[in-house]
């Protein structure tokens, strides 16, 4: 890795370091150093979302690697192509920060959006570096659908069951833990850094006929409630469906937190969930959470119960709140 | 157009502004609002391509207003699209801001993406907002080379002519009105705001052979210097062959700059330069500058001459240097 930082080495000596040794796949036609990137879209229809990350917003350099910072910039936006029952297959970085940043830095969080993106089967095509006061990364994710249709958040229908695929409340526990001053349980804290979506389970549920489907990245109650609005439907789930490991119990014993408001509330592990059709047989990795009833909003308006009451404390995050 | 800051109206009032009206083109299958956005990709393969804009380093809200931010911002990746000789298609918006920004301000940001997209033939199909200290702007353009094979910057061959598309230096003469503390000649500062690149120049150029191309964004000599070292070639320019427009000398003789350093140095105008065959019929619009030559690199290690002689005075746009 170079040494010195990244107003040493300036813009040129940067790119260099981070577009060196980048793999490319099958996919990429045309890579890094172009006026532009050519991805292979053989479906005819390219899957496109953005996501901004900020320094002491959506990461703190004390309790994530640049390498971790890279996965989980990474991770969220493939999982959002992985929503749409897409496969994903190529992503562009923004990449803002400041002139004593080190060389290695950059080039570790430019090693973990690339290991990110050959778990999901992507490749790095692009990028942009700009001179910032605070570091700010901004990825752009595509995909392939592969000749499915899309899987969007309106097509829920009454009757349809609602699974989920991955970890739910991991990295919530593990931030609880961070924020504390502690760095175990190990699992938990992992899980905050570098978030692990079940990539594959994305196109598995949309080719087993999925009727919606979102990445859960405000909480599962919060996203469910987006998935809900967009269908005009309620959603109720069943609380015994969900798992609660022991560890993840013992932590929220020793910081004064029910672990299920984790595991109903907590963003960022970007699992999956989606509705399918009563009699659909599950893929692999899915497990059945709850089910989708008919418009009946709760006497707070939301549109998500569980156990056919409305979750009080849930709340998904935004992002201009205080 | 809404009253409050960004603050009061929150996360997803703010998505409810500047969604609120996008138009749709027959490309956008699903537009904003869900987990990704899905776009027409008729040609089998994508363009794709990503800039960072951040205030105080790329716009001032003092110089410019928001909706020419967003002109600028949407020109400068819709050209790079067009450089590649695609036609754009969609755009992703990724915004960071201050609790404490207009409402009316995100929203006429929206209105310069929208409209800037629909000169290109584009639309906006997604996003993300984010609260920070800074206003940073970043966009994804996405282009469909409709079969035409992508042009690069590493095509150049000896014998070719060099050709440009668009202005040059006019938002150079601009920026040095405006650091002045001026605010005309209008025609000048209005392009510093609002480049107007020659985006069916791109798909033109490419249908008629050229063999490199690239969008003038750091200068001409130094950007030509990328497509001369990507090709193994030697550049040299006609200074006869390129116009100082009567205006643009008077500028420069109140400011004390020769105006050829602002046509041969200046970035931003997002002209489009190229390289064809000697014997290419020329599109309309492009306009003969220069002949690339066997490589030879000229005394200070530089491969682009003007009239024979290293442009001394030339240099690019370092984002870390000082």
């Amino acid at each position: 890795m170079q040494q010195g930082t990244l107003g040493e080495v300036g813009e040129f000596g940067l790119i260099k370091v981070l577009t060196g040794g980048l793999p490319r796949t099958p996919a990429v036609q045309v890579g890094p150093g172009d006026d532009a990137a050519v991805v292979a879209a053989p479906d005819g229809r390219v899957v496109a979302t953005t996501d901004v990350l900020l320094e002491g917003r959506h990461f703190r350099r004390d309790w994530s690697t640049a390498y971790d910072v890279g996965r989980k910039a990474a991770a969220q936006n493939l999982a959002d192509v992985a929503a749409m029952g897409a496969a994903p297959t190529a992503l562009l970085l923004g990449l803002v920060a400041p002139a004593d940043l080190s060389v290695t830095w950059a080039g570790e969080l430019m090693d973990g959006l690339r290991d990110e993106c050959q778990v999901a089967g992507a490749a790095v095509v692009g990028g942009d570096v700009v001179r910032g006061d605070t570091i700010m990364v901004s990825i752009t994710a595509l995909g392939d659908l592969q000749g499915r249709a899309p899987v969007t958040r309106s097509g829920a229908r009454p009757g349809d069951v609602v699974a989920v695929a991955g970890w739910l409340g991991w990295s919530a526990a593990g931030l609880a833990v961070l924020s504390r001053g502690f760095r175990s349980p190990r699992a938990f804290v992992e899980a905050h850094r570098r978030p692990e979506p079940p990539y594959h389970a994305g196109p598995a549920a949309a080719t087993l006929g999925a009727t919606a489907m979102m990445d859960v990245s405000d909480g599962l109650v919060a996203d469910l409630g987006h998935i809900a609005a967009a269908s005009g439907v309620h959603i109720d789930l069943r609380a015994e469906r969900f798992d609660v490991p022991a560890q993840m119990a013992d932590i929220g014993h020793a910081v004064g937190v029910d672990p299920m408001q984790w595991v109903l509330t907590g963003g960022e592990d970007h699992a999956l969930v989606a509705t399918f059709p009563p009699d659909a047989d599950l893929p692999a990795r899915w497990r059945r959470v709850g089910q989708v009833l008919k418009a009946a909003t709760t006497p707070d308006g939301g549109r998500v119960t569980v156990d056919g009451a409305p979750w009080t404390t849930a709340g998904g995050w935004d992002h201009f709140g205080d």
